[in-house]
């Protein structure tokens, strides 16, 4: 069996209120010097296969169709071995 | 410089109904042999310090504290210096 871990971000040029909004929450709890705070998404699917070149193949358009905007997103994966 | 990066991950034995409706649509688009697919959060974190040990603790707080809900989600994350 195979997992992918997809990692998918904002561009950088697009704004991210909720990332401001966490920035903010940590700063009233007294943490200084926060540069920046983004938040993505994780996206963990396992597959049921062992063809690790298929598998990079499939998530990369499960990303490109469904899972990621690319317009405004970003995103990239790694796949993995597991039992 | 340093960039936190930080995992969050609904603990195992949640149910992620977000994960189950994107695993019904990635089917309806056809993508067989899914097993599983999990949602989770990447959080993003650029800190104003050249201190890796510190910031390792700090960001340790952060999850504890607001980041992530420690009843139900797991967190990991990693920590790199960037220019």
């Amino acid at each position: 069996m195979l997992k992918a871990e997809i990692y998918i971000t904002l561009k950088k040029t697009i704004s991210d209120p909720q990332g401001l909004t966490i920035k903010h929450a940590l700063e009233s709890l007294g943490y200084k010097g926060l540069q920046e705070v983004r938040i993505g998404k994780l996206v963990t699917i396992r597959l049921n296969t062992g063809d690790k070149k298929e598998a990079k193949k499939q998530v990369d358009e499960m990303c490109q169709k469904l899972l990621a905007n690319p317009i405004i997103e970003n995103y990239s994966f790694k796949i993995e071995e597991v039992k």
